[in-house]
């Protein structure tokens, strides 16, 4: 028996780049979580470097920030998620949900024409 | 003023590899447009052979055949889809422009979080 699905993508361009999709909305959620960009990035299986590049571009292309490091730096004193941050991550989620939901209603009336 | 937009991708997969999605729907509705292989391919701005590389990746991991070449190949006698691909094509359209529109629903909101 073939495994069949329908993939769904969703992501946010800021003058036709990349800005915002499924590994940055996780990378927020999981510093929201651990209060730590080192933390968030080593649960995403991503170096540290890779984690502050993502973090970096989301605060200098978005019109504010999206994560403030507190004092000391990251590793001393942590890091956290802004209001802003928090309601993108929200309302990127709950986009995600009806997107999903659509597909799952079509899927097998699809999958059968394969 | 920056652009701003949310993108969407969807697409099938079999097995864990990408079987149908925006490139082969385009492709089906032009061979049924054109009736030919070769001139959907060059609407396409697609080589024959890159083309050909789909439909026989369709036609041999699918149930049921897409496309079927008339007497005579393609070039002599042409090229037509399946009912099967039709009602694919037209399901996919469907699920697109239900996804769409629940896009462009919460766009605005979305995008003035950036």
């Amino acid at each position: 028996m073939k495994k069949k699905e329908i993939r769904l993508k969703c992501w946010i361009e800021i003058d036709d780049e990349k800005f915002f999709g499924p590994g940055p909305a996780q990378l927020l959620e999981l510093i929201d979580e651990e209060g730590s960009i080192a933390k968030a990035a080593k649960r995403m299986k991503m170096s540290y470097k890779k984690a502050w590049d993502i973090i970096d571009d989301l605060n200098n292309r978005g019109q504010k920030p999206y994560v403030i490091s507190r004092k000391g730096g990251d590793k001393g004193g942590g890091a956290e998620i802004t209001e802003n941050a928090r309601a993108l991550v929200l309302q990127y989620r709950k986009l995600m949900g009806k997107l999903n939901s659509i597909v799952e209603k079509d899927e097998a009336t699809i999958l059968k024409l394969l």
